[in-house]
């Protein structure tokens, strides 16, 4: 796979790629990152990218040539364009599973206000990591590919990717290492226990009960089996109870 | 203010402190940020940060032992402790502006499978910044601090955050700048009218109508005054007939 990232802040990438997971993938030529700085195409003579917006506004806004220029240059046939945009899609684990299927992926960060709309027609799609207002679009482009890079085959061991949070519209269960009390507080006695069977209907009570407490809206679009159903109904009783 | 950002990843930051509007910020003391190795507060021998999870499993668990000797440390009585977490709430621009408000705010990022889950006793909240996984908290810490610092006063030009998408559950209306024709597409000749109410009226039309295409589940719970409530019955309109 190879992920090409436009950027006017190309060294702020530099520990992302080579650090952790990231860096190994690379080393691993499980993928290829490369970043380029679009500034380079600019036909101002005073470098700029950005000018200020038609009908007025406060902040600048990025043009169309500099960055549509270097668009041109690095994108082949295969290739597939995202904008990062607060205003784009939003961007999730399932969408992160799609764009692993791709060979070729570029991104495109921009800074200021915005972008000149018309860039929009140059694009494959556009997407938003949340709901809320970055600098640039640099951290979001890393977000996408940390995302994205450890969910290609050989980058992770098998297996710990698939009972993750999201992987299946429930928050994780809570987690526990030695030693068995901290500060006084216990590891629960059944993950103690042996016994599969009862850890994994703690996991699963304990899993349900923080998505139904943290993200209820989760919970709209899971597929509950008859054994799931129970248990939340339990979990409503007993926080139901808690309260009194 | 003060960002603290506990991690096993310190270099990883280099990048980010170090480019745009974050720089700007250090620069100005606007705001001091530190990154702190909790891995050098661990007594295991092997400087391991991480053991097997209770009750089996893949994947590694971060321990209570390193982590919480280094909050403890750092912690004051003014400090917020936030722990990146893909099971916490939601973070969005109205956390953010709330966060801005903060003094002294330590933001704990862990890899691995997860967090031995007694290190939530420690902490005020915990926080997610989208429905996808990551390698790690890093990306997760610099987008929220990111997005808090370029609302501390003096960042970046005053007025320019108040436009803005997410600022009042509305998407961004487009923006164009020079030239007014590039590769055949032009500037809506509204922009260039100079007539400020038709401009006001074209922004508000479009900015509705890219949240109603993309995001209506903003509009669930924006305030409409009444020519907004108007102009979103032409939105479905318009959209109903494109469709014929």
């Amino acid at each position: 796979m190879k992920i090409t990232i436009l950027t006017i802040f190309p060294e702020m990438f530099d520990g992302f790629l080579n650090t952790s997971i990231i860096k190994k993938a690379r080393l691993k030529n499980l993928v290829d990152i490369q970043v380029v700085d679009f500034r380079s195409y600019t036909s101002d003579k005073h470098n700029r990218v950005d000018d200020y917006p038609f009908g007025g506004g406060s902040g600048m806004v990025l043009m169309c040539q500099p960055l549509l220029d270097c668009l041109k240059d690095v994108k082949t046939s295969k290739s597939h364009t995202i904008l990062m945009n607060p205003s784009g899609q939003q961007f999730n684990q399932s969408k992160a599973h799609n764009l692993k299927k791709e060979d070729d992926i570029i991104l495109i960060c921009g800074h200021y206000e915005g972008y000149d709309a018309r860039i929009s027609n140059y694009v494959d799609e556009e997407l938003s990591i949340g709901d809320y207002i970055l600098t640039g679009g640099e951290l979001a482009s890393m977000v996408i590919t940390d995302a994205i890079v450890r969910l290609v085959d050989g980058v992770i061991a098998e297996g710990s990717t698939v009972e993750e949070t999201f992987e299946n519209d429930l928050l994780e269960y809570p987690q526990y290492t030695k030693p068995v009390v901290y500060d006084g507080l216990e590891v629960p006695e059944v993950l103690l226990s042996g016994h599969h069977e009862n850890i994994r209907k703690y996991r699963l009570y304990e899993s349900l009960k923080k998505t139904y407490m943290n993200r209820k809206d989760l919970l709209e679009r899971h597929q509950f089996t008859t054994e799931e159903q129970q248990m939340l109904e339990k979990i409503k009783e007993e926080l139901e109870n808690g309260k009194d």
